[in-house]
């Protein structure tokens, strides 16, 4: 386009400094300093372009993206977030406008999230744009593990489950996304490019939880992960699966999408589990916070995670987790 | 080649949980606890397949690359090392063969520098393989900024400078290669594949420098960032610079490979300042770490880092420091 580009000082003094924690040191050094931080969670989450988004997509909702992922695993483990480290690999093509779309979209993030930029790594790729971000959470009381589930526990999801599948099923221009009505459409567009990190529960999850994750390669899929870490079984009421209205509405025009909204990834909801004893204050508290949590079946004895139907028999899918191999 | 390849949860469970620290969840979690570290140093560098090192170097190697180069931030911090996280980007193209010989060549290193795996994220890409390491580092009583040089100070740097760039154009089989000796060409080769960070100065750093950086994008551009962070000129003389009798022989055969030497990048070698009062502690630590240290010049007033001929006049560099960009 004839626009002189940024070199990489430049791009780090001008685009990112901005972003960077006020203690720190603006980003000029090899390193940064976490002052004290008591116990610490460490969570790295990695987008590529053109396998977790799209290289059309706007850079501030990529960068949002790959900050939000990351805090949607210090939230599934009770941490607050305390910063983030940023490595962006940048392909040939790239431009400064597409650098401070993303620096803008991250700024927004790290001021919402109280989350500053401690530093990172930019570098030249001849293959596609890559976000890596690695979040960095203090864990107040307790670390809140994969592995506490206990049967009799109730398994919970935040939110609903399934719009960032079909979400990408409309970005992708499926066949039926152009039967969605436009506000359908626009719902789960907006919650494929746009996770909510569930933070408002991290201490809720302390204080009450047995086991959490975050559903992000699908409910199925990340309920057998949690069973596996947990040595347990869990059963799931398939009609107990929070749906939202637009996800209700896809699912009414493509029934087989019913599947896709149970396997699919990119949830970037809370699973988690609480024994019965703790279960009400669980609840009292997402409601305080204002997220929606339901109730969708139980931790057994045994290995296995099992969906059922309305009737009782057991649902079984295709490919019960999202895979990028 | 026929092989059946290990999915992504295999390849943690089987080829990285191995590497894991005794402490956490065995990778099996969303993320992991540092219990209680102090004051921590963080720090993140990514190599790309085909910028940092060739898509055919044994990849045992890459791994220590990738490790020891964040390991080289920690050191020129003055951290200890406490543990990393991996993300590793596999292009379509990977086989089991090659990530059992990274995770070999990375748990020697874990093992070797005390430095466990924390987690991590595995994904796919279309382009090429990159690796990103987060590393993290006990910070003890100090954090050694590059900003703290102040004029007066005396300027050093640990072992010697070039090998690493001069062990590229062997890699790349340029003309000068051929007519090295056998021992040069091996030297300078495992100096550009395989960097020793100086982890046994990070005390001394902490104790007796005013400031401190690794010198990764070449010594000329990194004393100019150095000088720059601490507002600061610098004064080196270019006849002090430490070579290896492998550099020597090189530059020997090609005058202009002098210039490479100061200017190429990978030597993760330690560019560090003490004041005068505290330059013979300095030495005195370095020659009881074995690590070699060399005064090459001292911290000036004003704002240019200067390289001075054995004749007092001022050696201008075509291309002061290595970038990707």
């Amino acid at each position: 386009m004839g626009e002189r580009r940024l070199g990489e000082e430049e791009l780090i003094a001008q685009i990112f400094a901005p972003l960077a924690a006020p203690s720190g040191f603006g980003l000029a050094d090899d390193a940064a300093l976490l002052a004290s931080p008591g116990d610490l969670v460490v969570t790295t989450d990695a987008l590529v372009a053109g396998v977790h988004f799209f290289p059309d997509d706007p850079p501030g909702l990529v960068a949002k993206k790959a900050l939000r992922v990351n805090l949607s695993d210090l939230a599934a483990k009770g941490a607050e977030p305390a910063g983030f480290l940023l490595t962006l690999a940048l392909p040939p093509d790239w431009t400064d406008h597409w650098a401070r779309g993303f620096a803008a979209g991250l700024a927004e993030d790290a001021r919402a999230f109280a989350c500053p930029l401690h530093g990172g790594d930019t570098t030249a790729t001849p293959g596609p744009l890559m976000v890596s971000i690695t979040a960095f959470g203090r864990a107040g009381e307790r670390f809140v593990p994969r592995s506490g589930a206990r049967p009799g526990d109730a398994i919970y999801v935040t939110g609903t489950i399934g719009d960032a599948a079909l979400g990408l099923a409309v970005r992708r221009g499926e066949a039926v996304a152009a039967r969605l009505s436009a506000p359908a459409r626009a719902h789960l567009l907006d919650r494929y490019l746009l996770p909510r990190p569930r933070l408002e529960m991290s201490q809720a999850l302390r204080r009450f939880a047995s086991a959490a994750m975050d559903v992000s390669d699908g409910l199925a899929g990340d309920l057998a992960k949690l069973a596996r870490a947990s040595g347990v079984g869990a059963r799931v009421e398939l009609a107990r699966v929070p749906l939202s209205e637009a996800a209700q509405e896809a699912i009414a025009l493509d029934p087989a999408l019913r599947e896709r909204a149970v396997t699919g990834g990119d949830d970037y909801e809370l699973l988690c589990c609480a024994p019965p004893s703790a279960a009400a204050a669980l609840e009292l508290a997402a409601r305080a916070g204002g997220v929606g949590l339901t109730a969708i079946g139980e931790v057994a004895a045994g290995r296995e995670a099992v969906f059922l139907e309305r009737d009782g028999t057991q649902r079984r899918f295709e490919r019960p987790s999202f895979s990028h191999f």
